[in-house]
């Protein structure tokens, strides 16, 4: 019987018992544990160096000593001649066990496998990417068996790597002979999801990068990652120059229709900025822009046909017929996009008409399809696009909710940009307001403010802050229940002013005056009613009372403070706590498309599993968006909402009281 | 039970029984009966038309009436007033049978799988192209149920034709809703290799085409098919443009490593003439070259890796390793060849680094690999590719043979056009020629020779000429069996004169004097004995006595006589009934392969199996070369060569005699 000897691997914990003589790589391999290596274990690629800890560890009854591994051999001493391989490290692959070990594992040793915890849910990549590099060494050729230099090299990839015998694309084929010749028939090569060799470099190559994209109508925003470690080494964004073409899809849209070429136009201002967008994150790497070798990109669904080239004018009326659902694969120098010559593009898929491939990365970030429990997530743009389901069923919506919410169509509205009002709050019974914006701390009634602000100016009103407003001025009775804004006829305030046959709320006077008109406040009602008869329709639809968690994505997520989100009855009932932004779900998507290749596969069998709700055909749709206009009752506001808020109980509170308690909880007004 | 009722289809004669009810078409596919359909019975493509046979066919007990099919349909009734279903004609997916039947297939509806009779072998194409037409009509989209175009298509294409759930090229992808909107959602999508969806047309596309290539080193020869009918219906040839860079393979391997982007350019250049090739083909057979939507080609392994723009460098010395030795898939216009823009190319395998596309090509148009008895051929170029063996052994080798069969580096030799002298005779006694050149029948001692020439004139001597005239002066004693030219002392000529320290043969003197010289008659023999070399080296290697059958491929094999082929010991024994032209085998293969896309699979499968025999590391083949530097004993000519001639029984006679016998065979000469 073969000697065995125990072997312990930190920081894993991992141990187990090994025959003499096996190697460290070997070992590693058989215990699970997290050890890397890229050419086989032929000492080449060095990434599998671990060092020996010397000593007594009597709690593992292990007595690790230097003479307990081989001697190093020539390859690592050649290695650390030139000083590839520090003094004290060791491959794995050379070393041998020869008696019981504690062996270490560096970060860097770690790095395939090493799990990246992302920032809102608990949920981890796995670093699996579609684009996965393997070097190897191919024999001399020989006249004695005229193998082509391919078909050598697809035998070592099935010898040493178990690779399927796979293609190689046309223009990496011809840099094969070039690159055997230039480093001693060692080459490194780049496998496209276990299909296609797309990349062939001479001798060892460590590292390539893939680019993931959330390809937003406002904004393209690009995170460039290792595709080895799996981390994000550098983002870049930009504005979508398509917005010249039109502010929101239907715009761009209607822009094709009337403009002969208008879609090709925007494909290629389209295709323009990701091909600037890879240069910059690629510059601000320091990494040349060629060593990009996948792409993802997630959209919705009109921004997802222009960026592939299709004509979006289907998308823009009834039946709302995409061209595909599918996940799309392209080369990348085809779509204009300069990366590595084979650099590949993989589109994720769309889901219906008006639900994109942002929210398939939505679902690919939440995974909502392993929850036990009923999760709605919601994404809101110029529509909003809404998931609800479990690991039982999933159910897909797109609400027109309009871009209120975003802070267009409202009169001081403006994106989320410094000077922006973000936070408001107004005085229950001098109706004053105070406000914070962005890029400055300090609220508007600190006497330090117009110092402070000085900087960024007050120069409107993005979409937390409308939100915010308008719960409050509902909060403060300044609007009813119907949306109506009037004075309130038991507070003197200057604030509430006439505007034509309506009135106004006068936010800020400063330089610039910051109005919420009745206009602005119909556009959050219909907003609002659009996205809560959405989530309504779903929750219906799956015949359920209330779901059990509910995760806010993107901007406006980040953004709103979910008490509002609740008084206005933007959501439905959910006790608060299980209410969150789950960040930038779509990039995030993204991301994990670009970082596990499984997850491609995944969500490319999720998505023809999920129930699109059209709720334009849905009578009920506007059975609850008529419903949902009204705001839920005033309630003590600070009070209650620190306590959990629901809707019913908003609704029974408002129509359990009497007439005379309603009437008197309601500040009576004089119309004008 | 169902009644049954009896139908007979011609010419085929195939009949049974079939239910009452049953289409024709339903029946012909059930018979096996070869009746076309592309758009999968819906009446649409009007393929499947029949014409029905009325009387009584007492042979067949049939008694076939008009009232035995069913009324005409209002979709043939609509065919009929458009004037696409001539009268009489029915389509046989909506004619059903009511009783029984005699029915006859025209020849249009049997096009899809007629064979078409190859030339020279009994070998027969099948039409089964891998590029393929399917017509299907999509339902509309649904906002019910929100699935892609593309989807729709899939599953039309699976449940119509089968057919597995494929990808779409994104070029094409782009055009899909634009083709549904055009033809009231009626669509022809061409389908390559049952894998991908590369083309897509609204309504109905009948017709597509391919282009087979031969890719030689002098000259590109196409030839344009018809993908349904598999029918040629336009050749086009060119000159091969890289004759710039040199007139010989070797020469343009050292243009390559002489000169920096050598490579890319002949690349280039060879491109442009495939591109120009592909429209006078087109332009000649009357079709759009967008309708030109595949390619197959065959070519030298340098040629091959020049196209595919691989720098052919290491195929110019030992050990002359192939990039690749697998059929390549490229899209055309990846090659910057305009055709269909998702029109794809595929090369055939090269088989070593000597032996190319093109041998592939002639092994499946001759497919030695089905034959029962020792099959051998020959493909004479600037090197000589030997394939032999039979459905349990191939084996391939390449033999130097230099370009003197081609009449390259002959004195006066030429290409074989119009003027060269092609045929040859000596008298044995007066030791005059007479000749023919190609252009003209008369021979040369014709009185009107020189009248029925002047137009042609004689310009040089071609391949098939001086293979003739080497083995007529040999005959006549001319040259010895060392291939010494010497006056021939007891016949007066003035035919043979002194040519410096040697002798030449003056075989005209008109305008042009064209004479054999020395350095001519080393040339043959040294081509000759390479030739014989290689083909003895195989035999050898297979461990037989004797082949079975010998076929000399391309224009060598066309134009020689193999009797004098035999008389110089090009070729090995063989029954001279079995010796024979195969045509252009090479660019018959390419025409297989682009009309049986089994034939491709076949081809892969096969050579990974075929013996390379490397000429170059053979010690036996030097010995061999050496051996077969002589020229076989000479023999009474005319009587001897109407029988069968076999080298042992020339041999045999040359060993059998006397030493006075062979002086008095032989004579006399006196050297200068």
């Amino acid at each position: 019987m073969e000697e065995e000897v125990s072997i312990l691997f930190m920081p894993s914990g991992l141990r187990g018992q090994v025959a003499v003589g096996t190697t460290v790589l070997q070992a590693a391999q058989r215990l699970g544990v997290d050890l890397e290596s890229i050419c086989g274990g032929q000492g080449k690629c060095r990434k599998c160096q671990i060092l020996l800890q010397q000593g007594e560890f009597s709690k593992h009854r292990i007595v690790s000593r230097a003479d307990h591994l081989s001697e190093l051999t020539e390859t690592e001493l050649h290695h650390q001649s030139r000083k590839r391989l520090k003094d004290g490290r060791r491959l794995g692959c050379n070393a041998r066990i020869l008696g019981d070990l504690v062996v270490d594992v560096p970060e860097e040793s770690q790095q395939h496998k090493q799990h990246i915890a992302k920032a809102v849910t608990a949920y981890d990549i796995q670093v699996q990417p579609a684009l996965r590099l393997y070097t190897v060494t191919l024999p001399e050729p020989d006249m004695h068996s005229p193998l082509s230099e391919k078909r050598r090299l697809q035998q070592a990839l099935a010898s040493e790597h178990e690779l399927p015998i796979m293609d190689c694309d046309m223009s990496q084929l011809r840099l094969l002979q070039p690159a055997l010749a230039k480093a001693g028939r060692q080459i490194t090569v780049a496998v496209y999801q276990f299909q296609q060799i797309i990349a062939v470099w001479p001798g060892v190559k460590e590292e390539v990068y893939g680019l993931a994209v959330d390809l937003g109508s406002t904004t393209i925003a690009a995170q460039l990652c290792n595709l080895e470690t799996g981390k994000v080494v550098a983002t870049a964004d930009t504005m979508n120059p398509q917005i010249r073409f039109g502010e929101d899809l239907m715009s761009r849209v209607s822009y094709v229709m009337m403009n002969e070429g208008g879609d090709i136009a925007m494909t290629q201002v389209v295709r323009e900025a990701f091909d600037q967008l890879a240069r910059r994150a690629a510059k601000s790497a320091g990494i040349p822009v060629e060593d990009i070798l996948d792409m993802t990109v997630v959209a919705n669904p009109i921004m997802h046909h222009l960026f592939l080239g299709i004509d979006p004018t289907p998308l823009g009326g009834a039946p709302f017929a995409l061209a595909t659902d599918q996940t799309q694969v392209v080369r990348a120098v085809d779509l204009d996009i300069n990366l590595h010559p084979e650099a590949r593009v993989c589109t994720l898929p769309c889901i219906a008409g008006h639900i994109g491939a942002d929210t398939a990365g939505m679902i690919l970030s939440e995974r909502p399809d392993l929850a036990e429990e009923y999760v709605l997530l919601v994404d809101v743009g110029t529509n909003a696009e809404i998931v609800l389901g479990n690991r039982n069923r999933l159910l897909a919506a797109s609400s027109p909710t309009g871009p209120a919410f975003e802070g267009a169509q409202i009169t001081s509205g403006q994106r989320a940009a410094p000077g922006a009002i973000e936070r408001v709050r107004i005085d229950a019974e001098s109706l004053e307001p105070s406000f914070r914006v962005i890029g400055c701390e300090t609220w508007s009634n600190d006497p330090e403010f117009a110092e402070k602000s000085a900087r960024v100016g007050v120069s409107g009103i993005c979409g937390s802050g409308i939100i915010e407003v308008v719960a409050e001025m509902f909060l403060a009775g300044i609007i009813d229940q119907d949306g109506v804004i009037g004075p309130v006829s038991d507070k003197a305030s200057e604030r509430v002013v006439a505007d034509g046959r309506t009135f106004a709320y006068v936010l800020s006077e400063g330089e610039r005056s910051i109005r919420i008109t009745q206009n602005d406040v119909r556009a959050i009602q219909l907003a609002k009613a659009a996205l809560h008869a959405g989530a309504r329709l779903l929750i219906d639809k799956m015949g359920i009372e209330k779901v059990d968690r509910i995760g806010l994505a993107g901007a406006f997520g980040s953004h709103i403070d979910v008490k509002y989100a609740m008084v206005l009855g933007l959501i439905p009932d959910c006790n608060l706590d299980n209410v969150g932004s789950v960040g930038n779900a779509a990039g995030t998507g993204a991301r994990i498309a670009l970082l596990n290749f499984p997850s491609r596969l995944e969500i490319a069998e999720i998505l023809p599993k999920v129930e699109k709700i059209e709720t334009a055909i849905e009578t009920k749709f506007q059975e609850y968006f008529i419903d949902a206009m009204a705001l839920p009752h005033k309630t003590d506001p600070y009070e209650e909402l620190s306590r959990v808020v629901t809707l019913p109980a908003l609704k029974a509170k408002a129509e359990g009281g009497t007439d005379d308690e309603r009437r008197g909880s309601r500040r009576r007004r004089k119309r004008a």
